[in-house]
């Protein structure tokens, strides 16, 4: 297809879709004049997971362009997640977080293989910290049970990535799976919070009445 | 205590604090003379709750206003929970959302009492859509499992606010828990995701062979 018909198919605008271009996220076309070149399908497929990357999970476009490349490489699959799970965290520095948070997070996660500088152990200290510096000390089992969560949602995404067969696929799917796992949940959790709380703490509205 | 020891004690740089106070985020001390003011033990937790509201879960200035006064002031919890829920959300345009995916999400919700603009609702129907366009279009147990993962996370959410007492507390961990439980969510994930994937996709370390 020309790239009047890319633009017209995937909703993005031909200065954006130049743009992904000279950013190289996007791999050029096939060249059949001066002024003029192809693209497949795969072009599409790309911008879409382009504008996925950055407008609905929040990746930069130089966070994007590193998972991008991470897909099209052929690292090892742990290696992939590790560049899409830096690709989505802010980075935290350690000497930030102290010592109990990190052991209290290290019980939490007894039994998994982390490495220290993972960077959600880290982040998740962080959060302890926080809890425990506004005087919120009695949440340990909120941590627990997000705990039991996480690993839920991890255990999904790792059973999504065995359905797939070739590596591309499995790559693409660590990627989409890590940067737009955590808007789904989280959208999902409002969505859980506004039932839980309105069954708890509204009044039936009148017609239940 | 004075502003030196109030800095001292938060570790949050004078000028910082200063800064918080001009832009309402922190009340005044009680004012000794001229130059100088006293800080109480509510000063030095709201100072901690600001950092942890700004720098680990990641809120704008303004965002952080909005919630510091839905928890000071006396609005029934659900409301201020979405008070909370709208600050750490992207707003999402609903008519850049296909019905085919709200049709999926609500079903995932079935039997949740949700509103129709809930902010999650619309972001979890906008990672659906973006699978769907790359083409990962087997995804209908990762969703299911997700759902089942943040109603999890939301009931706990919902126990710690039932477990505190006076409505500030309440409001409070309607605040915190919002904003940085999606930060100690994703910060777990990525801890197993990397425990999972070094299971089922690593070669053992040679200590274990």
């Amino acid at each position: 297809m020309k790239m009047a018909e890319l633009s017209a198919r995937s909703g993005v605008a031909v200065a954006t879709i130049k743009f992904y271009q000279r950013e190289n996220l996007l791999p050029a076309g096939v060249r059949t004049g001066p002024n003029q070149a192809l693209y497949g399908d795969a072009h599409l497929g790309r911008i879409r997971l382009i504008r996925g990357l950055t407008e609905v999970g929040g990746l930069s476009v130089a966070a994007a362009r590193r998972v991008l490349e991470a897909i099209d490489s052929e690292l090892p699959l742990p290696e992939t997640f590790e560049i899409a799970q830096h690709s989505v965290s802010e980075a935290v520095d350690p000497t930030t977080v102290t010592a109990d948070a990190l052991a209290h997070v290290d019980t939490l996660m007894a039994g998994w293989h982390v490495s220290d500088d993972n960077p959600g152990r880290l982040a998740a200290a962080q959060v302890f910290d926080t809890f425990t510096g506004i005087g919120q000390i009695d949440a340990a089992g909120w941590f627990r049970r997000y705990a039991a969560a996480a690993l839920v949602a991890a255990e999904a995404d790792i059973d999504e990535l065995d359905a797939r067969i070739e590596r591309a696929a499995k790559a693409e799917i660590v990627v989409v799976g890590t940067v737009l796992g955590d808007t789904l949940f989280s959208g999902l959790r409002r969505a859980a919070q506004e039932h839980l709380s309105s069954l708890r703490y509204s009044a039936p509205p009148a017609s239940e009445l």
